[in-house]
């Protein structure tokens, strides 16, 4: 009989080992794995068991968490790598990452004709969150498959919604949500650009901007990131490359045009073609100061 | 000998209205004027002072308040409709309007070669935080104007920031708000429109975004208002057109180019062009309706 406080989880970069650490927290006995041995190594020192592949985080656990990049990996690390073989019929498997509505759907109608079932369960609020087990959560699984995942998804996320009951749908809001995030990033990028260049203390916009009406969360985050030089790296600009990208493929998929959102996202790639694709994503503010001859 | 606590108002809008029954509560004797008759009526209601022109709202006054619409108005009162006479020598003229800043410059300097002090004192926050004198206040003027000012300022906002010694200087700080909030408005309206065409619920949407990363003080405030059939008008759609105007006017004389702003100044003049302009400036979502082949 399956532990149901057994987890696999796949995926331990920045936000995945900061997940898995959380359920650690609230006594679950994670099994994670990740293709960089220094990430594996990690996750043991802080307490957790660590599988020499995926198939190995999958055996024996009542569900399997999947935070990798993207969705080919996910995919990947189920078939290719036959993780999905080897976990347990009626465990679940747990897609947290972002990826494509459409794609979420058709993997999670493969994985339950196997027998298992599937959460479509993306993440908002970054490293911060994922530690402080605070992420906003949009899960889409049927309701009894929910009920089920509940409470491990409550322990990584205070802020878990069921949105709907057909996978897809989580991704779906998880899409809206990078909307916004990215164009606020690039709007306040243009923001302190312009205060800069109309000769205002950058530092002091800020300030102004923070306590204002045009306050954003993004604004309060990134932007003193915005006004330092080389920022410790929280979330890369080629995140946000990709992300928007989802963003842009899910708009083509629905027939709509998402024009603020197709901007901010040549904004992203002007700075990653800067060569700044691995710098903290506040840095898009450099393709701003290059078209208006600014230096930091 | 002037009362340095009896204070000129012109303009009592919604917003002015606020401000100067803010100072009222505060023990200002304030006597105000608006070109209409209601908003006169409206403001001795409230225990103001009412003058029959603008002439009379600057008579004897340690300050005299700016809150037209623009600065055509501004310089219209003063110049044309003889207030600047009026008004004491070494009384202060306290313009609060969003202006462009070479103009608010120009006329300073016009202003103070009179023998009259001048404060350039944009405001963020609505008409919610001028009832409750909690505006954020953009002021520019030199240091012994700003000090003799700011008693009166802090009456009406307790987010007031000395941003510079040169008028021009708060404007062009509020041009960088304007930027952040109308695009800000535009993202909203387009990630909820987005929402609606995916199939997922705006107000789940909203919910959600409300509590992530995805966040906006325009969001929060404006979002709700998205999702209702003709909501209650807080600002126009049509003010957004002007400021946004503004915003990139003041793009050209710095040289710089603007695309986000310029992008969601296009939304809000479509809804204005769909007959909105007098509409909460919420329903420039209504152009991503229609856009989307989407209805309420």
């Amino acid at each position: 009989m399956t532990d149901s406080r057994h987890i696999g989880f796949v995926g331990l970069g920045a936000m995945g080992h900061a997940m898995a650490t959380t359920l650690l927290r609230h006594q679950y006995r994670v099994t994670g794995y990740d293709i960089r041995e220094e990430a594996r190594k990690k996750f043991e020192t802080a307490g957790g068991n660590s599988a020499s592949d995926a198939k190995g985080a999958a055996r024996d656990v009542a569900a399997l968490v999947l935070m990798t990049v993207n969705i080919d990996q996910a995919e990947a690390v189920l078939f290719e790598n036959g993780a999905l073989d080897s976990l347990p019929k009626g465990a679940t498997v747990v897609l947290m990452a972002t990826c494509a509505p459409s794609r979420v759907a058709a993997l999670s109608r493969r994985v339950e004709a196997t027998g298992r079932t599937f959460v479509d369960a993306p993440v908002s609020g970054g490293v911060v969150g994922a530690e402080a087990g605070t992420l906003t959560i949009m899960a889409a699984a049927s309701q009894e498959t929910f009920t089920r995942a509940r409470p491990m998804l409550s322990a990584m996320g205070s802020g878990l919604v069921h949105i709907g009951t057909e996978p897809g749908q989580g991704a779906a809001m998880k899409i809206v949500n990078q909307l916004l995030c990215g164009v606020h990033i690039a709007v306040a990028a243009e923001g302190l650009a312009f205060a800069e260049k109309q000769g205002i203390d950058p530092k002091v916009a800020l300030e102004i901007l923070s306590g204002s009406a045009a306050s954003s969360w993004m604004l309060k985050n990134r932007g003193p990131r915005m006004l330092q030089q080389d920022p410790a790296v929280s979330s890369a600009v080629d995140i946000f490359v990709k992300d928007l990208n989802l963003v842009l493929d899910a708009g083509r998929s629905a027939k709509m045009g998402l024009p603020l959102a197709a901007l901010a996202h040549q904004y992203f790639l002007s700075a990653s073609g800067m060569g700044l694709g691995a710098a903290d994503d506040s840095q898009v503010i450099e393709a701003y100061r290059a078209l208006a001859k600014l230096t930091k």
